[in-house]
């Protein structure tokens, strides 16, 4: 993460705090309704997630699909059916009201915003916990690899589908979204290593160097996100996107499918440093 | 594997053919009846697999119940319902008949052997392909670790019942099934490096050095297999079991599941060397 000089401000007081703070506390600032902003760099050294909420009659297809994939849908638990406390990632949370944004989708569609899905939690409702890559990035940036996309003012990265299929099962199937970062040539190896390392934060790299080998012709048109040009000496090297399987549970029109809000995530209990292989 | 002088009989040149063949052959001559023994020690380098048969209705759970107990449970394939061939492990195969052994359990007890399940094989059936010691015992062969128990004539590891927990998901649970591995003090370390870069095949030991604190206070007592003592110098490291979703599954009197029979494993097409993490 870049520096960051907190304001005077109460929302730069609170995020300094956050940044220090663990899972617990942000999750409890999130569901006090005292944060309700992204979760990039906050509970530095805890592991942040993707959520998906989906119906029951779906979720063993889902779980077949995330195994089959584990690159794009590194699963980092699967909630008991109409349970929303997350047992092992994060004891006592609640996974409907401690995220500080939501999305529904319904029949492949956007539908609203939601700050809270408790009036839409039903029995048959499933959480996945995701592996997400604010942990890769910091992960990175510890071992001294500089990433472009946060040195930017709104920290998005460039976001593209590729021709990479993924493998299908059941209702599920189509092809890997994966986001590019531009490395150092210098560094492409020890972001390799270190990512390698680190299965549940989406793993090593699915391709590096050719972007038109994969499907992207050209850089500057991404799909999500926004483009982050490539220095002198840069490669560009594309991980597997947390979005994939949201993408394709939408092409695939499942009926009802809840996510978190892009960037708002969850904060789980466990260390980045646990995760390791 | 220890050294092996192929016999003059039909049996010791078809072991000596098969130790040195592919996945592809194996099974190939397992479903042609010219095989119908144990596969430890054949296709050399090629993965082997468990072999756990539910009904679609405990499917998901049992999915579960795997992803939060990767140890005992490591997944390399899970079948789509109904679909008796793993397109990802082994294409073109059959796990109907593709085994030399099957066992039949009903509402928690053992009912049969078979030599196929074609005639019983369902449309709700799902097959779920889970990492095996036999492949562990390989990397460690390889890497200049003697194992005690392949220096017997029977070959049987030491099996207990431990007093660590799995993680429960909806029916199944209960606690890890271990084996039990004599490795020379000098090479303790080298063993955890081994296997711990190999979570497929079971991963890293779950305890090494004191029996008493994981149950088991009398080797010599086992609950499967037979006793390896202890050479001198030698450290007892435990690993996590692939008995363990079958012993589980049984004492949770699921009405009905289909496995391999002991040492009876399905090959693969995979390579060792790709399971590397």
């Amino acid at each position: 993460m870049p520096a960051r000089i907190p304001g005077n401000d109460e929302f730069g007081m609170m995020r300094a705090q956050l940044e220090r703070a663990t899972g617990t506390d942000v999750r409890a600032a999130v569901r006090a309704r005292k944060w309700s902003r992204a979760t990039h760099g906050l509970a530095r050294g805890f592991v942040q997630a993707n959520l998906a909420i989906l119906p029951e009659r779906y979720a063993f297809d889902f779980l077949r699909f995330a195994q089959r994939n584990p690159k794009p849908c590194p699963i980092i638990e699967v909630l008991d059916p109409g349970n929303p406390e997350p047992a092992i990632a994060a004891s006592g949370a609640d996974i409907r009201t401690d995220l500080p944004g939501y999305r529904v989708y319904r029949e492949g569609r956007f539908t609203e915003d939601r700050r809270s899905i408790e009036d839409i939690w039903r029995k048959d409702h499933v959480g996945f916990l995701i592996g997400c890559s604010n942990s890769m990035d910091e992960l990175m940036l510890e071992a001294g690899i500089s990433l472009r996309h946060l040195e930017t003012e709104d920290g998005r990265i460039s976001v593209y589908t590729s021709t990479i299929a993924c493998q299908p099962a059941g209702v599920f199937h189509g092809p890997m979204v994966v986001s590019m970062r531009p490395i150092p040539a210098s560094k492409v190896t020890r972001a390799v290593e270190i990512t390698s390392r680190h299965p549940l934060a989406h793993g090593g790299p699915v391709h590096i160097g050719r972007p038109e080998a994969i499907g992207v012709p050209d850089l500057s048109k991404v799909e999500w996100g926004k483009y982050n040009p490539l220095g002198v000496g840069d490669v560009p090297v594309f991980w597997a996107c947390g979005v994939t399987p949201q993408a394709i549970a939408m092409a695939c029109g499942i009926p009802e499918m809840i996510t978190h809000a892009a960037g708002h995530m969850f904060v789980t209990d466990l260390r980045l440093s646990s995760l390791a292989s």
